[in-house]
């Protein structure tokens, strides 16, 4: 572990190697968007996430869990009680620039490059996921309205975000429709003024009532009444918590109302609630119902929102790996420190114990940790480095690969980590022995708080049904065509460098190709429900295979290192290899057999 | 789900399929130990326990949890708060006659058969594994007492055990020793009169303080100075908490003395505390150290320990397994009750929502936790009943076969229910989405608790490292070839049954043919690290062939039925040959390999 790596968050010297040995990032710096860049600027960026990490995030990760955030009720109104030193840090990274990172200059952004602003935010999941998410809640928000607002809302309502004076929620599911958004039933009366009134209740808004700032800007999906049925019938409305008065400035308490607190086993520090809009609780103008603004088009709701949703995805599958990375240091950390029997073999009880990094077990632990922590981490990056590329790349053909690239990734990338982070997390805590299992160290939590991500954004079936049902073959097989493309010409790189990276690329190489052939079989089969019964071990393999293909490629980025990096790399490629790649052969045997076990199970028998 | 499991516990059918159609225990009540009893006295206790552990355990699972034990200070002296909850329930066990069920009727037991008492126990754990923990330590202890203690200690310390007025420990680890017990430190000084004074610090220690009861009886492992080095030096005591009067009422405090607690993520409701035996906080007698009375040989500790560790080993896969039952079965009820979305395919968005078991990717996962709860529950049944068999079956020949078959079975009973039953959990918490991250239902609370399992009482690679190192050649591998010839000769049974047992008969004696021609090149090989560097991997594939195993022989057991629970068994069977046991494939692969990946990773690399 390089020094600079001591802070445990994650590894300094990793992230520089992705970001340019890897992806090259510096490349992006020639582009006209990114012009004011430099690899030194990157740097400074990645240094000053790393240092409010470690000062101002990470210090109070485990309070932020320990004493939770309360309600209280006042005058009849909810309230919460946020832990204290939540607002000191995310006012410091507001202050350091670093929610508006990736941000246009002209709405006061840095304007970095995307990939750098996913680092960035991987630093802060790491360190404190539960303080960040109110961050990056916010600049989500932030990116939704700058895509989707007309100039007067943009101006209006993303500065103040940006700043961290106003914070941001998504208010999508309600008690009744969580995976099912097409049954919200939240409605949207439209007034003559051109606002609405909105009227329904909210569930799992994270970020739903607190004191942070000045402002809560709710985006809410609900229905006009009159509309289409399902999906094409949802709008998205922006809510704030106050109206703001003649001078822009937060006045009348809109009719938001705080319910209750969902109380979480992890992510505790991330308050969770349960909102009223338009019970009566306030009723601003003395009509009953929350003042909305419609954003983007009627009806346009859910595209406008999975626009944004696609982006929180990544961030889900960012804090997923940030969180493995995290636990494997802090494991590996205990296990060069922590003395416990002798090696297998030694037969002299009188011999001095040895730390037990030093027994082969305890390193395929921390193998397995590095493989999941750091394939995870390069993935979401590289899914950065696709915004980056559907955005700024020269020809529009290169910017239509990149995007059908990303969509096609997205599920994978929220997924397969949110798989194997908290499995890393385990196997932290397997590593610190019963130590482990404790609150006095760190790893449980990152156990606990990692729990939540294949639930939230779309649950792992949902990701499941997403890629089988939709991303393999949309634009008649374009984005599936480029992920084989992409795979297949670092396999052919692989072959040729030789040794390890040759072995590797076969094995590679036959995966993909059964991969190919699988998914073949299934859309050739006509039963919707056959092709989809077992989505999720699809998309499980699928998983394995493209972060087969992510070692394969930090192998050849590493290629003549002979510094722990690089020999550290090798190690992990070769675990993944060996022990990970061919998990995904039963699976995809299972696959093509268009097995039935669980479709023709009777709910009765069960 | 049949009527009498509403109360999503266990299932009282399931229980009485495993131990009356499968393992016949009705056969046990024809040797002269069990004839006091029948399958109607057996059906009886197993009625009892199931009541009891709704009506007297489930009900306080939760506020055992959130409302765990805490250290209180007074006149300098630690002690404990536990629910107030907790001792009625234990004393409601013990008047019940539970916590002696299958011990002699001289010392106040019921004689019932060792695999009943497993049944018994797993009520419990399901239940409310935090409360029960208690009792199963106080049993322990005194079947470790009845086993290893002379006639006077037994008469003295069983009676008021089993009867609920004293309580067990068990202290063998140190903060500086838990996996390498060679490497205790706390001492023994003979004295004068017979016993013994210690000194030590003692760690992890469950129920180590509390006032539950008149007494706590520790049994603790010490080194006597001048002995030998390693574990052949250690030697077992009894410590009282109180020491005995003339009249054999708890009398002078003893000199061991509560530091403190450790905080664990689940388990809460049992205390686990750091203790300071000998430090003077009570000094009986004017001596510096607490009494102790030697129970079996000098030196013999660790090895009377282990005759109780492997029944505790046992318990702990009893644990795991009750766990991953009880939410499978909360989970299902879930499944049933909430609607949300429309099954793949339909596309009528104005269709009424379905309940969610009618999706294929939620009968996936329910059946994935019926498979490892059922399985698991099933494995360890079975282990109770070669219990029975090594103390009671009529010939010596049977006797100790059941032993080695018992031995070698051990640490795949104590691991794969721990390593799944967790699994299970977590595709319990996934099954009701957000809810189920959420402390306001059960399911976050079992996964919590279930992760201890594969820590406490020999890590899991721990129990590999004795099936692979010892278990597989003891006795010249006579308890190996006990364990193929009894996977051969249900899978000649399934072979002649035709159809689908048939069908995954053949894949049982592929999956057992490579495993056993795999062990024969580890063995065959020369180098110890080298042969054991995979033996975590070795142990989860060799768990996998003996649960496909335990499910060929429940399909069997439930041929011909035309029930619900039949056609469950065979759902289950048939999902665990298709999507699990080809998991092995791989698995037996690398370690024919004899892969060095985690052996040449220098952990200056990680």
């Amino acid at each position: 572990m390089p020094r600079g790596d001591r802070d445990l968050i994650l590894s300094r010297h990793d992230v520089r190697f992705l970001l340019h040995d890897w992806l090259h990032v510096d490349e992006l710096t020639k582009r006209e968007r990114f012009a004011e860049h430099s690899r030194e600027t990157v740097d400074a960026v990645l240094e000053l996430a790393a240092d409010l990490a470690a000062e101002q995030f990470a210090p109070h990760n485990k309070r932020n869990d320990a004493e939770e955030p309360e309600f209280v009720s006042t005058d009849g109104v909810g309230r919460v009680r946020l832990h204290e030193e939540v607002a000191p840090a995310l006012r410091a990274a507001a202050e350091a620039g670093l929610l508006s990172a990736t941000m246009d200059a002209e709405v006061g952004g840095l304007q970095l490059p995307h990939v750098v602003g996913t680092a960035v935010q991987a630093w802060f999941h790491a360190a404190n996921i539960g303080t960040w998410a109110y961050a990056m809640l916010t600049v989500a928000n932030a990116n939704l309205l700058q895509a989707h607002g007309t100039p007067e809302q943009i101006a209006t309502w993303v500065p103040p975000m940006l700043e961290g004076r106003f914070h941001g929620t998504m208010c999508l599911s309600e008690p009744q429709a969580g995976s099912s958004l097409a049954d919200i039933t939240t409605r949207a009366e439209p007034q003559p003024d051109g606002t609405y009134r909105l009227r329904g209740t909210k569930m799992w808004i994270s970020g739903g009532e607190h004191e942070l700032g000045e402002n809560i800007v709710h985006m809410v999906l609900a229905k006009i009444p009159g509309g289409a049925a399902g999906v094409k019938g949802i709008s998205l409305f922006l809510v704030p918590k106050y109206l703001l008065d003649a001078d822009g400035k937060p006045g009348e308490r809109n009719d938001v109302a705080l319910v209750g607190l969902n109380h979480k086993m992890g992510y505790r520090g991330t308050v969770n609630t349960l909102l009223n809009l338009g019970e009566g609780a306030h009723t601003p103008g003395g009509g009953p119902g929350a003042v909305g603004y419609l954003v983007g088009a009627a009806g346009g709701g859910l595209a406008a929102m999975f626009h944004m949703m696609n982006e929180a995805r990544i961030g889900v599958g960012a804090g997923a790996a940030a969180l493995a990375y995290t636990g494997y240091l802090k494991s590996l950390d205990y296990a060069r420190s922590r003395p416990q029997g002798r090696p297998a073999g030694a037969k002299d009880p009188a011999a001095p114990m040895v730390p037990i990094v030093r027994h082969a077990d305890v390193r395929r632990m921390l193998l397995a940790q590095k493989a999941y922590a750091e394939g995870a981490l390069a993935l979401v990056l590289y899914c950065g480095l696709l915004v980056d590329e559907e955005r700024t790349a020269p020809t529009e053909a290169e910017r239509i690969r990149a995007h059908l690239l990303l969509e096609t990734l997205t599920p994978i990338a929220k997924s397969w980590p949110s798989q194997w982070g908290p499995e890393a997390n385990s196997l932290a805590i397997q590593v610190h022995g019963g130590y482990g299992y404790t609150r006095e160290y760190d790893v449980e939590q990152h156990y606990r708080d990692n729990r939540l991500n294949p639930i939230h954004e779309g649950t792992h079936g949902i990701q499941a049904a997403d890629l089988l049902g939709r991303k393999v073959v949309m634009a008649g097989g374009a984005g599936f065509t480029a992920l084989q493309e992409t795979l297949s010409a670092t396999i052919s790189r692989a072959a040729e460098a030789g040794g390890d990276a040759a072995e590797y690329a076969a094995a590679l190489r036959a995966a993909l190709d059964r991969l190919v052939e699988v998914t073949g079989v299934l859309h050739a089969h006509p039963d919707a429900e056959e092709r989809l019964a077992n989505a999720s071990v699809y998309l499980e393999a699928a998983g394995h295979v493209v972060v087969a293909w992510v070692w394969l490629e930090q192998l050849l980025a590493a290629a003549g290192r002979d510094d722990d990096l690089g020999r550290g790399k090798r190690a992990a490629a070769r675990y993944f290899f060996r022990f990970e790649l061919p998990k995904v052969g039963p699976q995809l045997d299972l696959l093509a057999s268009l097995d039935r076990t669980s479709l023709d199970t009777d709910p009765a028998w069960l």
